[in-house]
Protein backbone atom coordinates (compact mmCIF):
# COMPACT_ATOMS: atom_id res chain seq x y z
CA UNK A 1 0.00 0.00 0.00
CA UNK A 2 1.63 3.42 -0.96
CA UNK A 3 1.81 5.86 1.56
CA UNK A 4 -0.83 8.29 1.47
CA UNK A 5 0.03 11.68 0.20
CA UNK A 6 0.14 14.26 3.33
CA UNK A 7 -0.80 11.78 5.96
CA UNK A 8 -2.50 13.54 8.74
CA UNK A 9 -0.38 14.10 12.29
CA UNK A 10 -3.84 11.97 14.21
CA UNK A 11 -3.19 8.97 11.75
CA UNK A 12 0.34 8.81 12.74
CA UNK A 13 -0.80 9.14 16.41
CA UNK A 14 -2.79 6.11 16.42
CA UNK A 15 -0.08 3.89 14.72
CA UNK A 16 2.49 5.03 16.99
CA UNK A 17 -0.62 4.22 20.07
CA UNK A 18 -1.15 0.76 18.26
CA UNK A 19 2.64 0.04 17.98
CA UNK A 20 2.49 0.76 21.84
CA UNK A 21 -0.10 -1.39 22.77
CA UNK A 22 1.11 -4.46 20.35
CA UNK A 23 4.93 -4.09 22.09
CA UNK A 24 3.21 -3.69 25.60
CA UNK A 25 0.94 -6.65 25.10
CA UNK A 26 4.00 -8.92 23.98
CA UNK A 27 6.22 -7.50 26.91
CA UNK A 28 3.45 -8.06 29.86
CA UNK A 29 2.40 -11.61 27.91
CA UNK A 30 6.15 -12.46 28.98
CA UNK A 31 6.20 -11.12 32.38
CA UNK A 32 2.40 -12.49 34.07
CA UNK A 33 1.15 -15.01 31.34
CA UNK A 34 -1.82 -14.45 29.05
CA UNK A 35 -4.19 -15.48 32.12
CA UNK A 36 -2.99 -12.58 34.63
CA UNK A 37 -2.54 -10.15 31.77
CA UNK A 38 -5.37 -7.12 31.74
CA UNK A 39 -6.36 -4.90 29.50
CA UNK A 40 -5.77 -2.20 32.21
CA UNK A 41 -2.17 -3.26 32.46
CA UNK A 42 -1.64 -3.25 28.57
CA UNK A 43 -3.15 0.65 29.22
CA UNK A 44 -1.10 1.59 31.27
CA UNK A 45 2.14 0.30 29.96
CA UNK A 46 1.34 1.81 26.75
CA UNK A 47 0.34 5.01 28.10
CA UNK A 48 -3.07 5.09 26.35
CA UNK A 49 -6.74 5.56 27.43
CA UNK A 50 -8.52 1.78 28.14
CA UNK A 51 -11.08 3.18 25.62
CA UNK A 52 -8.55 3.53 23.08
CA UNK A 53 -7.65 -0.21 23.06
CA UNK A 54 -11.61 -1.31 23.35
CA UNK A 55 -12.09 0.65 19.89
CA UNK A 56 -9.40 -1.19 18.15
CA UNK A 57 -9.98 -4.90 19.62
CA UNK A 58 -12.25 -6.65 20.97
CA UNK A 59 -10.96 -8.36 23.26
CA UNK A 60 -7.59 -9.53 24.73
CA UNK A 61 -7.14 -12.28 23.17
CA UNK A 62 -7.17 -9.99 19.88
CA UNK A 63 -4.78 -7.81 20.83
CA UNK A 64 -2.86 -10.66 21.83
CA UNK A 65 -2.92 -12.67 18.38
CA UNK A 66 -2.28 -9.11 16.61
CA UNK A 67 0.65 -8.86 19.10
CA UNK A 68 2.34 -11.63 18.11
CA UNK A 69 1.02 -11.75 14.44
CA UNK A 70 3.11 -8.14 14.24
CA UNK A 71 5.89 -9.39 15.93
CA UNK A 72 6.44 -12.45 13.02
CA UNK A 73 5.60 -10.12 10.35
CA UNK A 74 8.42 -7.98 11.68
CA UNK A 75 10.43 -11.00 12.48
CA UNK A 76 10.55 -13.19 9.55
CA UNK A 77 7.94 -11.65 7.09
CA UNK A 78 5.93 -14.44 4.51
CA UNK A 79 8.48 -15.22 1.91
CA UNK A 80 11.85 -17.38 2.04
CA UNK A 81 14.88 -16.35 0.49
CA UNK A 82 15.03 -18.40 -3.11
CA UNK A 83 18.58 -18.40 -4.56
CA UNK A 84 18.38 -21.78 -6.47
CA UNK A 85 20.83 -23.39 -3.86
CA UNK A 86 18.23 -25.12 -0.85
CA UNK A 87 20.31 -25.98 1.47
CA UNK A 88 21.91 -22.53 1.96
CA UNK A 89 18.34 -20.99 1.96
CA UNK A 90 17.31 -23.21 4.55
CA UNK A 91 20.69 -22.55 6.78
CA UNK A 92 20.36 -18.93 6.15
CA UNK A 93 16.56 -19.04 7.35
CA UNK A 94 17.42 -21.73 10.12
CA UNK A 95 20.14 -19.99 11.70
CA UNK A 96 18.42 -16.51 11.51
CA UNK A 97 15.46 -18.39 14.01
CA UNK A 98 18.33 -19.87 15.98
CA UNK A 99 19.19 -16.16 16.37
CA UNK A 100 16.20 -14.81 16.98
CA UNK A 101 15.29 -17.65 20.12
CA UNK A 102 18.74 -16.43 21.60
CA UNK A 103 17.62 -12.96 21.96
CA UNK A 104 15.19 -12.58 25.22
CA UNK A 105 13.05 -9.48 23.95
CA UNK A 106 11.74 -12.09 21.52
CA UNK A 107 11.69 -15.43 23.20
CA UNK A 108 9.87 -14.62 26.19
CA UNK A 109 6.51 -13.69 25.08
CA UNK A 110 6.93 -16.23 22.81
CA UNK A 111 7.29 -18.59 25.49
CA UNK A 112 4.75 -17.39 27.62
CA UNK A 113 2.71 -17.85 24.31
CA UNK A 114 3.40 -21.66 24.04
CA UNK A 115 2.76 -22.62 27.79
CA UNK A 116 -1.07 -21.04 26.75
CA UNK A 117 -1.56 -22.90 23.67
CA UNK A 118 -0.25 -25.76 24.67
CA UNK A 119 -2.71 -25.53 27.90
CA UNK A 120 -5.80 -24.77 25.93
CA UNK A 121 -6.66 -26.77 22.87
CA UNK A 122 -9.06 -23.78 21.48
CA UNK A 123 -6.48 -21.35 21.33
CA UNK A 124 -4.22 -23.63 19.74
CA UNK A 125 -6.40 -23.61 16.57
CA UNK A 126 -6.58 -20.30 16.36
CA UNK A 127 -3.00 -20.15 16.77
CA UNK A 128 -2.73 -23.07 14.22
CA UNK A 129 -4.66 -21.18 11.81
CA UNK A 130 -3.83 -17.27 12.05
CA UNK A 131 0.10 -17.66 12.94
CA UNK A 132 1.23 -21.11 11.93
CA UNK A 133 0.05 -21.58 8.92
CA UNK A 134 0.40 -18.62 6.71
CA UNK A 135 4.29 -19.15 7.89
CA UNK A 136 4.44 -22.59 7.20
CA UNK A 137 2.59 -22.13 3.51
CA UNK A 138 5.71 -19.77 2.91
CA UNK A 139 8.21 -22.33 4.16
CA UNK A 140 6.50 -25.07 2.19
CA UNK A 141 6.61 -22.80 -1.12
CA UNK A 142 10.35 -22.61 -0.91
CA UNK A 143 10.43 -26.70 -0.46
CA UNK A 144 8.17 -26.86 -3.45
CA UNK A 145 10.66 -24.90 -5.46
CA UNK A 146 13.12 -27.36 -4.76
CA UNK A 147 10.98 -29.93 -5.90
CA UNK A 148 11.00 -28.79 -8.99
CA UNK A 149 14.65 -28.36 -9.03
CA UNK A 150 15.27 -32.08 -8.34
CA UNK A 151 16.76 -31.05 -4.95
CA UNK A 152 14.35 -32.85 -3.30
CA UNK A 153 11.81 -35.97 -3.58
CA UNK A 154 8.56 -34.82 -5.40
CA UNK A 155 7.14 -36.96 -3.02
CA UNK A 156 7.99 -35.65 -0.17
CA UNK A 157 5.38 -35.16 2.86
CA UNK A 158 6.51 -31.23 3.38
CA UNK A 159 4.46 -30.82 6.63
CA UNK A 160 6.23 -33.72 7.80
CA UNK A 161 9.60 -32.06 6.25
CA UNK A 162 8.72 -28.84 8.57
CA UNK A 163 8.51 -30.31 11.54
CA UNK A 164 11.52 -32.19 10.92
CA UNK A 165 13.46 -29.08 10.48
CA UNK A 166 11.96 -26.77 13.76
CA UNK A 167 10.69 -29.28 16.17
CA UNK A 168 13.95 -30.41 17.19
CA UNK A 169 14.69 -26.76 17.51
CA UNK A 170 11.50 -26.17 18.84
CA UNK A 171 11.71 -28.65 21.53
CA UNK A 172 15.48 -28.20 22.18
CA UNK A 173 14.39 -24.03 23.27
CA UNK A 174 11.38 -25.05 24.97
CA UNK A 175 13.10 -27.48 27.63
CA UNK A 176 16.34 -25.96 27.20
CA UNK A 177 18.07 -29.00 26.99
CA UNK A 178 20.95 -28.09 24.81
CA UNK A 179 22.69 -25.06 23.08
CA UNK A 180 20.61 -23.71 20.36
CA UNK A 181 23.63 -22.88 17.82
CA UNK A 182 24.40 -22.29 14.39
CA UNK A 183 26.06 -25.18 13.70
CA UNK A 184 22.55 -26.81 14.83
CA UNK A 185 20.55 -25.05 12.25
CA UNK A 186 23.48 -26.09 9.81
CA UNK A 187 23.17 -29.92 11.13
CA UNK A 188 19.30 -29.89 11.05
CA UNK A 189 19.07 -28.77 7.16
CA UNK A 190 21.75 -31.41 6.37
CA UNK A 191 19.90 -34.45 7.95
CA UNK A 192 16.82 -33.36 6.45
CA UNK A 193 18.26 -32.46 3.18
CA UNK A 194 19.53 -36.88 3.25
CA UNK A 195 16.08 -37.66 4.30
CA UNK A 196 14.33 -36.14 1.28
CA UNK A 197 16.65 -36.58 -1.39
CA UNK A 198 15.56 -37.72 -5.11
CA UNK B 1 16.30 -56.23 45.13
CA UNK B 2 14.99 -59.69 45.85
CA UNK B 3 11.90 -59.66 47.95
CA UNK B 4 12.06 -59.82 51.27
CA UNK B 5 11.00 -63.21 52.78
CA UNK B 6 8.02 -63.04 55.04
CA UNK B 7 7.30 -59.80 54.15
CA UNK B 8 5.48 -58.26 56.93
CA UNK B 9 2.20 -56.23 56.75
CA UNK B 10 2.57 -53.36 57.54
CA UNK B 11 5.39 -53.35 54.65
CA UNK B 12 2.75 -54.11 51.95
CA UNK B 13 0.13 -51.33 53.28
CA UNK B 14 3.61 -48.85 53.76
CA UNK B 15 3.97 -49.38 49.83
CA UNK B 16 0.09 -49.02 48.77
CA UNK B 17 0.27 -45.76 51.00
CA UNK B 18 2.98 -44.72 48.30
CA UNK B 19 1.25 -45.97 45.51
CA UNK B 20 -1.68 -43.70 46.61
CA UNK B 21 0.60 -41.15 47.32
CA UNK B 22 2.41 -41.44 43.98
CA UNK B 23 -0.85 -41.60 41.82
CA UNK B 24 -2.89 -38.67 43.33
CA UNK B 25 0.19 -36.56 42.68
CA UNK B 26 -0.09 -37.45 38.90
CA UNK B 27 -3.73 -36.42 39.01
CA UNK B 28 -3.60 -33.91 40.75
CA UNK B 29 -0.73 -32.25 38.75
CA UNK B 30 -2.97 -32.60 35.90
CA UNK B 31 -5.55 -31.30 37.17
CA UNK B 32 -4.53 -27.77 39.00
CA UNK B 33 -0.76 -27.98 38.01
CA UNK B 34 2.32 -27.71 39.90
CA UNK B 35 2.39 -24.49 41.01
CA UNK B 36 -1.36 -25.49 42.64
CA UNK B 37 -0.55 -28.48 43.99
CA UNK B 38 -0.78 -29.34 47.75
CA UNK B 39 0.82 -31.42 50.09
CA UNK B 40 -2.78 -31.49 51.82
CA UNK B 41 -3.96 -32.23 48.79
CA UNK B 42 -1.84 -35.07 47.91
CA UNK B 43 -2.34 -36.82 51.51
CA UNK B 44 -6.36 -35.92 51.33
CA UNK B 45 -6.79 -37.75 47.59
CA UNK B 46 -4.22 -40.47 48.34
CA UNK B 47 -6.26 -40.91 52.05
CA UNK B 48 -3.29 -40.69 53.92
CA UNK B 49 -2.37 -38.42 56.57
CA UNK B 50 0.34 -35.33 55.75
CA UNK B 51 2.88 -36.77 58.47
CA UNK B 52 2.87 -39.70 55.78
CA UNK B 53 4.20 -37.55 53.09
CA UNK B 54 6.62 -35.67 54.87
CA UNK B 55 8.13 -39.10 56.26
CA UNK B 56 8.93 -40.16 52.87
CA UNK B 57 9.80 -37.36 50.60
CA UNK B 58 11.34 -33.79 51.86
CA UNK B 59 9.50 -31.21 49.33
CA UNK B 60 6.72 -31.24 47.26
CA UNK B 61 9.02 -31.36 44.05
CA UNK B 62 10.63 -34.66 45.38
CA UNK B 63 7.14 -36.37 45.55
CA UNK B 64 6.10 -35.41 41.71
CA UNK B 65 9.12 -36.12 40.49
CA UNK B 66 9.06 -39.64 42.18
CA UNK B 67 5.10 -39.87 40.50
CA UNK B 68 6.93 -39.38 37.02
CA UNK B 69 9.23 -41.37 37.65
CA UNK B 70 7.56 -44.33 38.89
CA UNK B 71 5.26 -43.63 35.46
CA UNK B 72 8.35 -43.84 32.99
CA UNK B 73 9.18 -47.02 34.75
CA UNK B 74 5.85 -48.59 34.34
CA UNK B 75 5.44 -47.22 30.68
CA UNK B 76 8.60 -48.18 28.85
CA UNK B 77 11.29 -49.13 31.19
CA UNK B 78 14.63 -48.57 29.91
CA UNK B 79 15.95 -51.29 27.97
CA UNK B 80 14.78 -51.12 24.14
CA UNK B 81 13.79 -54.32 22.51
CA UNK B 82 16.83 -55.60 20.25
CA UNK B 83 15.83 -57.80 17.20
CA UNK B 84 18.89 -56.98 15.10
CA UNK B 85 16.22 -54.83 13.41
CA UNK B 86 16.68 -51.24 13.79
CA UNK B 87 13.46 -50.12 11.39
CA UNK B 88 11.10 -53.28 12.99
CA UNK B 89 12.37 -52.53 16.61
CA UNK B 90 12.21 -48.58 16.44
CA UNK B 91 8.50 -48.58 14.78
CA UNK B 92 7.50 -50.26 17.42
CA UNK B 93 9.14 -48.16 20.06
CA UNK B 94 7.55 -45.07 18.66
CA UNK B 95 4.16 -46.81 18.22
CA UNK B 96 3.79 -47.11 21.68
CA UNK B 97 4.92 -43.82 22.55
CA UNK B 98 2.13 -42.42 20.15
CA UNK B 99 -0.44 -45.27 22.13
CA UNK B 100 0.87 -43.85 25.52
CA UNK B 101 0.51 -39.93 24.40
CA UNK B 102 -3.25 -41.03 23.01
CA UNK B 103 -4.18 -42.27 27.08
CA UNK B 104 -5.79 -38.84 28.43
CA UNK B 105 -4.64 -40.45 32.09
CA UNK B 106 -1.00 -40.68 30.79
CA UNK B 107 -0.93 -38.01 28.73
CA UNK B 108 -2.75 -35.32 30.95
CA UNK B 109 -0.28 -35.16 33.81
CA UNK B 110 2.98 -35.51 31.43
CA UNK B 111 1.47 -32.20 29.83
CA UNK B 112 1.50 -30.38 33.07
CA UNK B 113 4.35 -31.24 33.93
CA UNK B 114 6.14 -29.99 30.69
CA UNK B 115 4.13 -26.44 30.82
CA UNK B 116 5.75 -25.95 34.20
CA UNK B 117 9.58 -27.39 32.92
CA UNK B 118 8.95 -24.87 29.64
CA UNK B 119 8.41 -22.74 32.56
CA UNK B 120 11.20 -22.82 35.16
CA UNK B 121 14.60 -23.38 34.02
CA UNK B 122 15.91 -25.60 37.33
CA UNK B 123 12.99 -27.89 36.98
CA UNK B 124 13.77 -28.23 33.35
CA UNK B 125 17.63 -29.28 34.67
CA UNK B 126 16.25 -31.54 37.10
CA UNK B 127 13.86 -33.25 34.86
CA UNK B 128 16.97 -33.61 32.24
CA UNK B 129 19.28 -34.98 34.53
CA UNK B 130 16.61 -37.36 36.62
CA UNK B 131 13.90 -38.25 34.04
CA UNK B 132 15.16 -37.78 30.65
CA UNK B 133 18.44 -38.34 31.01
CA UNK B 134 18.18 -42.22 31.68
CA UNK B 135 15.54 -43.08 29.07
CA UNK B 136 17.78 -41.44 26.78
CA UNK B 137 20.71 -43.24 27.46
CA UNK B 138 18.43 -46.93 26.52
CA UNK B 139 17.73 -44.99 23.08
CA UNK B 140 21.43 -44.13 22.51
CA UNK B 141 22.01 -47.96 23.27
CA UNK B 142 19.92 -49.46 20.89
CA UNK B 143 20.96 -46.99 18.07
CA UNK B 144 24.88 -48.08 19.35
CA UNK B 145 23.57 -51.60 18.23
CA UNK B 146 22.46 -50.32 15.32
CA UNK B 147 25.46 -48.54 14.35
CA UNK B 148 27.58 -51.90 15.44
CA UNK B 149 25.23 -53.74 12.76
CA UNK B 150 25.97 -51.01 9.94
CA UNK B 151 22.30 -50.22 10.15
CA UNK B 152 23.02 -46.40 10.35
CA UNK B 153 26.62 -44.42 9.92
CA UNK B 154 29.15 -44.85 12.46
CA UNK B 155 29.62 -41.15 12.66
CA UNK B 156 26.01 -40.39 13.67
CA UNK B 157 25.26 -37.85 15.68
CA UNK B 158 22.82 -39.90 18.31
CA UNK B 159 21.39 -36.97 20.48
CA UNK B 160 20.15 -35.41 17.36
CA UNK B 161 18.98 -38.25 16.05
CA UNK B 162 16.72 -38.76 19.39
CA UNK B 163 15.71 -35.04 18.70
CA UNK B 164 14.61 -36.01 15.30
CA UNK B 165 12.50 -38.73 16.31
CA UNK B 166 11.06 -37.93 19.13
CA UNK B 167 10.85 -33.88 18.86
CA UNK B 168 8.19 -34.11 16.19
CA UNK B 169 5.93 -35.93 18.08
CA UNK B 170 6.43 -33.87 21.05
CA UNK B 171 5.42 -30.79 19.14
CA UNK B 172 2.32 -32.65 17.35
CA UNK B 173 1.07 -33.28 20.96
CA UNK B 174 2.19 -30.34 22.75
CA UNK B 175 0.58 -27.75 20.69
CA UNK B 176 -2.06 -30.54 19.37
CA UNK B 177 -1.50 -29.65 15.62
CA UNK B 178 -1.99 -32.92 13.56
CA UNK B 179 -3.10 -36.02 14.84
CA UNK B 180 -0.41 -38.84 16.00
CA UNK B 181 -0.98 -42.03 14.30
CA UNK B 182 0.93 -45.19 14.13
CA UNK B 183 1.91 -44.26 10.40
CA UNK B 184 2.81 -41.35 11.13
CA UNK B 185 5.32 -43.01 13.93
CA UNK B 186 6.57 -44.86 11.05
CA UNK B 187 6.92 -42.04 8.65
CA UNK B 188 9.41 -40.54 11.24
CA UNK B 189 11.44 -43.67 11.34
CA UNK B 190 11.96 -43.45 7.85
CA UNK B 191 13.14 -40.72 7.13
CA UNK B 192 15.18 -40.95 10.59
CA UNK B 193 16.93 -43.76 8.82
CA UNK B 194 17.74 -42.11 5.40
CA UNK B 195 18.92 -39.17 6.79
CA UNK B 196 21.45 -41.45 8.85
CA UNK B 197 21.82 -44.07 6.39
CA UNK B 198 25.66 -45.51 6.26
Amino acid sequence: MPPAPKRPDPARRSERSRQAVLRATRELVAEVGYAKLSIEAIAARAGVGKQTIYRWWRSKGAVVFDAFLALSEEADGVVLPDTGDIEADLKAVLRATVAEFADPAFEAPIRALNLEIAGDPELAAQYRERLAAPVDEAKKERLRSAQRAGQIRADADLDLALELLYAPLYQRWLLRSAPLTPGYADALVDHLLRALRP
